[in-house]
């Protein structure tokens, strides 16, 4: 009980010497700590990725939906490590099971002495089912989109991620996948493409041939999201480790480093030969393209070689992104299908070129890039599949769409009742009488109430709180 | 004086071998480093949870008191540094002294070998103070707040946390606060509320019986402060270890994770049943509830525990934002005094229900819950008696409120003589010649000068400036 | 192949063993781990300190102007981290060579088990050319921006690491700058200060004698940047000590906190006496002027040392600014020359008057000082004669200044083909058909090119999305 109170043996090293538990020291419980806490704050960074997602989701969607962007965000953490402690940890590290699944550990159970290597997994799982959040924007139902969530977290993404980490039959088949290309970027891709599928486009993304740019409303916020995203990637690759290795983390890191930066230069120049302009979006998608692209191999891969991963990355990065944009027309607010879906793929794929041990380019044949290429196609298959299930179950009983009324005042209105930003007459002619509305959402909630009982009054509030 | 350039022994493993004060290198002196290393990363994170704050106190009130927030959120840490250098610290953690003060250690002295210990406890300081901030936005002198903040770190908050942490009576007690609920989060809004009832109200709060929402002008950006904050808390509550303990720090980062998760779905879903809306507001502050619930317990509650109080925690929120708003008539403009006051009590009476050693659910009895209940009523008694005291003080003499017609025309302007942002007519009409005025602040003091030499013009300035 | 998968021995520690590289453990493995590890961290930190420049200098400039600073930013630390890998780290710890300059190591080449540390100066010689960005902001072109960037980081900033760091000749005189006031903030600031006097002032900044402010449009994003940059900053000097040495770091943070925190006290402090106002920009950038002050005695002076330098820099701050800014006319948008520049100035001389081992304050006389001014001296000659030198040709061949007509109308459009934000008339008539333009910038691209070919419309887009 009285645990809190450290044990001051002052020493002369300028640091209170804490009680450990009653371990002897010794070199090995020693690495212990180390170990613990590199994974500790890697998962820290990882977890911050998540301010990232909600600041470029935010960034590059309108601001009449921010809220809702936001509350995505938050419960999509939140709900993920409730459902991989419940079921999803188990599924993914259970040590009974088969190649396919784990079927223990629900909760943790017997697997106590886990709890830090549960918690740096817990918060991969929720980056993958947030990859989801930013394609789907601005006309998911929350609701639907939270059950997709619970699903994604507590089934599908963990029965992936134990083919390739939890000693199932993709790792038993030598797939190299160190942090996820695959096992988060591109299972959270597939995820939102099949979902975007059902979902349909934002109303007057297209119309007839023409594609429309529906714009971001706040670059600066979607870039400190991507700057947020490229900081807690180094604990994502990083933290991949395990361990506090010398011999390891410094490559791991100086790959991660090395790709993001050609991802962006790559996609800068890449936007300037084809445009005439260095485009803000497509580079700052850049940068994640590269990271993205160097997550599976950048343990194995040499300091050049994740140049390369990462100039290719770019380049591929922009292209899918108009493929999908214009050709597929796949309507993704982010561009989440092509950062971590495409090169999801390339980066998986660029292991069987790139590996020191096992790359074509070191002269080891295909039999590698044939591995990954099984792993990327078994992984589409699952994961399209299951989502399709899910989905198509969700849309034909609750719905996933909004309604177009909720759809053309934003989302936050219909699913929050309330507004992002003070509007400019708020800002500009404050008086002592404030509008009775606001963050706190009751007010609105009241003029709501008005407008849905109202059949005439179908049209967003004319005020000046109305977005 | 050679200290600086490292010894560069070329090892095989991947770093250099950087030279280490001449201790011999045993496990535990490498132990020593470990701890020191965590403790120092924890701090970090504690210091960046002060930008968490600012960005959730501008982002929850209006625009025009933002630059003001911002001061007051950076002058709360470099005076909370500083007098808790001189004088803070000594009163918490001086050796000699009595379980209700400490006497000496002021400075460091006698200490020296402390001054790591000193960063982590000093970030913590601030953070006590800063929550103050947020509840006292938007018509509180700064002048007056800094005083109040000078007081709180140098006096009335290290006699708490000499209590609880420097060996005072109430740790002789068996009193449990691992990371602070009661120590930093309660004691924090206990200034905050005292301070608010010698304030009063924001002009047009509350007129009458009708109670007024005043929206924030820009919540995405306090989605982004409690993202920080939550990142943040992994320092906070993990650093509390106070040593890289492999029995201990995962379980205290798995906690906390799990009981803000749990925060935001209970505040979020509780929201839903009361309002048929998801409010963004309190489901944003359902995460710190959660996290500032964990806060006490962290340590001595299973992960089940920590589901629990998060899930309790975030309903005691959303019911303590409406009672202080509506039935108390506190007007704290970001909830402060329910996130950190009432969920502080929360997770600080918790321990006395869910520690694993003590806890009633666990068959222990009453006794622990006794004990918490001493030391929550103890620090309620003190701390808001200093704070009347001090804030009586200063009313009488200088003032604790702006002038009326300064919290109208915003604080910013008041305090600062600038404005938070560009006008929309300056980001769409620029022309050769900008608005002699901007965010140095010059030009605008001559327009306020003039302001207050004429009589007349006791009216915000009218150009486009004018907020 | 197979090293992603942990073996999982499973212990009562709370954490999975996870496999080390074939080495035996022992005490000196394991603070290799250790001293990697915090280096490591310490690099993450350095990185994130990106995000800061980045919203500092996208916050106190024009929004028109935004994307374009955002693209500084992500580009200068992609070019770095390339250049510094291909060329950079090589000249300046290049294992052969003279005192002057290396000359190997290039692509790392023989310095493999250097990755980590190459990783820890590759962000800081980012840092440093990323200073020039805020100076050169509104008006420079971004091709010969990064082009200026490529010879910083490659060559010019290098040199300077290598007479400091590398073992070279200022090494050898006794020369101290612990992490860096010279070898990165003034070198930044020198290179900024003469591009800047090569491009001239903003247009409308001067006009005739009148020194006209020109506001930045969201302060409150600068304000989190300043956040960003001082946690940063902890790791800029914490990871300086290249060990995670409980004898030293613990030192290293704790003036690290009190300089900055007395930089924003004597900022605020004497804007008050000097303006009757607490200048908000004035103050954040106090912070700055603190933390750029002691980096380089970081290590060498006590605490009240630390105090006593951050109050110094914060005065000077002020008084550099003003002068800068209206005395020599040299039109530095975000104060970068001052906070950089002159406090980095102060910070090295510091180092001669503060320092334990050598500083006049402690009767060591004026030797080492007469040691400080001989680097700073050298440094200004150096870096100053090649920045002028690159940035004359670059001004004669391809020009380094935007058109009168691309900066009136801002830089987003003028490089990007884009804008930052949502108009007021985007956010608040939002209909079905978006209009077509936005983040892709492909829509006014159209426009653009109708501009450019027509030779009467040399007038910005008059649609709502005209900036």
């Amino acid at each position: 009980m009285k645990k809190f109170i450290p044990l001051f043996l002052f020493a002369f090293l300028g640091f209170p010497i804490a009680a450990h538990a009653q371990t002897a020291v010794t070199a090995e419980s020693v690495l212990q700590s180390v170990d613990m806490a590199w994974v500790m704050v890697a998962a820290f960074l990882v977890f911050f990725m998540h301010a990232g997602f909600a600041m470029v989701e935010a960034g590059f969607t309108r601001s009449k939906n921010a809220l809702n962007i936001l509350m995505k965000n938050f419960m999509t953490m939140s709900i993920a490590a409730v459902l991989y402690f419940i079921v999803g940890y188990g599924i993914m590290f259970g040590t009974s099971g088969n190649g396919i699944i784990g079927i223990d550990s629900f909760l943790l159970s017997g697997q106590e002495d886990q709890i830090g290597f549960f918690v740096f997994q817990a918060v991969f799982a929720a980056t993958c089912a947030t990859i989801i959040s930013g394609a789907v924007a601005e006309r998911i139902k929350l609701g639907s989109y939270l059950l997709l969530t619970v699903v994604m977290t507590g089934f599908i993404y963990p029965v992936v991620g134990h083919w390739v980490w939890g000693g199932g039959w993709l790792a038993e088949l030598g797939f190299v996948d160190f942090a996820g290309s695959t096992v988060v970027h591109l299972t959270g891709a597939l995820g939102a493409i099949v979902t975007v599928m059902f979902l349909g486009p934002r109303l007057g993304k297209y119309s007839g041939k023409k594609v429309n740019v529906i714009p971001g409303h706040n670059i600066p916020l979607g870039a400190l999201g991507v700057f947020i995203l490229w900081f807690g990637w180094f604990g994502f690759n990083g933290g991949s480790t395990l361990a506090a290795d010398p011999s390891l983390v410094p490559t791991v890191i100086a790959t991660t480093l090395l790709s993001a930066s050609a991802g962006i230069i790559s996609s800068a120049f890449y936007s300037y030969a084809k445009f005439r302009r260095i485009d803000a979006s497509l580079t700052l998608n850049g940068a994640l393209a590269g990271l993205v692209g160097i997550t599976a191999g950048t343990a194995n891969v040499s300091l050049f070689g994740a140049l390369m991963i990462g100039l290719v990355a770019g380049i591929i990065l922009v292209e899918a992104v108009q493929f999908l944009d214009r050709i597929a027309r796949i309507d993704d607010p982010v561009g989440a299908i092509a950062v971590h879906g495409i090169c999801g793929i390339w980066g998986t794929l660029a292991v069987g070129f790139f590996s020191v041990e096992g790359g074509l380019l070191y002269g080891d044949g295909i039999g590698l890039l044939g591995i990954q290429t099984v792993g990327i196609l078994s992984v589409i298959a699952w994961t399209m599949l299951t989502t399709a299930v899910v989905v198509f179950i969700i849309k034909s009983t609750v719905g996933i769409r909004v309604t177009r009324q909720e759809e053309i005042s934003g989302l936050d209105f219909a699913e929050h009742g309330s507004q992002a930003y003070e509007t400019s007459r708020g800002i500009f002619n404050e008086n002592i009488n404030p509008r009775v509305d606001g963050d706190f959402g009751v007010g609105l909630l009241h003029r709501l109430d008005k407008l849905n009982s109202d059949p005439k009054s179908k049209t967003p509030p004319k005020t000046n709180t109305a977005q």
